[in-house]
């Protein structure tokens, strides 16, 4: 049996100081815990097969829709319905924690500049 | 469309005290984030079909398994694999956040007197 070992999210983030890069951390079935920084705005995106959750562990986000925007601070969360348009952005560096399915990509059905590695662990 | 709320943690915790009964705050798809106050022992028990992630928002748990235990603080995780034994336990109490799937109970394939009621949101 693989070993069970506990997982900080701090020092998870000690690991990586990339912005916009995911890094996979836990897993339960097939769905991924991951980590990431980010800073500045994101790119209008959505997935249109899943929800994506978005936790803020550290610093201030706002996600804008597009008749609406959501801030959100250490300890608030917000689930993104599939198929919502969003654009994540940070004025200063923001660490997030996203559960989702594994095998999604954060730009979603669009490939850009802005698409990270997927299923990268620390 | 479900109108998009920000959810959080602390606001939640504070609108419940009792011990062993989680409260489901958001929903990925088919699964749930829960939210549950801990003290004590728990009961043996396992989950057959799912894994399950355990992070600590507040406080100090430990994970007992046959063989082995994890002891938990703010900001820290683990993932029990399906049909692991084990048993939470908190001396003091413990504010946990609970992810796995919709319709897991919280006592696995036994029902006892701490099993508690499903689906019940906050």
């Amino acid at each position: 049996m693989k070993k069970i070992s506990k997982i900080s999210i701090n020092d998870k983030l000690s690991k990586f100081s990339d912005h916009w890069s995911p890094k996979v951390i836990a897993e339960i079935n097939d769905y991924q815990f991951k980590l990431v920084k980010i800073k500045d705005d994101f790119e209008w995106h959505s997935h249109n097969d899943t929800d994506e959750a978005f936790l803020v562990i550290k610093g201030n986000m706002r996600i804008d829709f597009k008749h609406d925007s959501i801030s959100l601070s250490d300890g608030e969360m917000v689930v993104v319905p599939k198929g919502v348009e969003h654009k994540p952005y940070a004025q200063k560096e923001c660490s997030v924690m996203i559960i989702e399915p594994r095998g999604v990509t954060n730009t979603g059905e669009k490939k850009t500049s802005l698409t990270a590695e997927n299923d990268v662990w620390i």
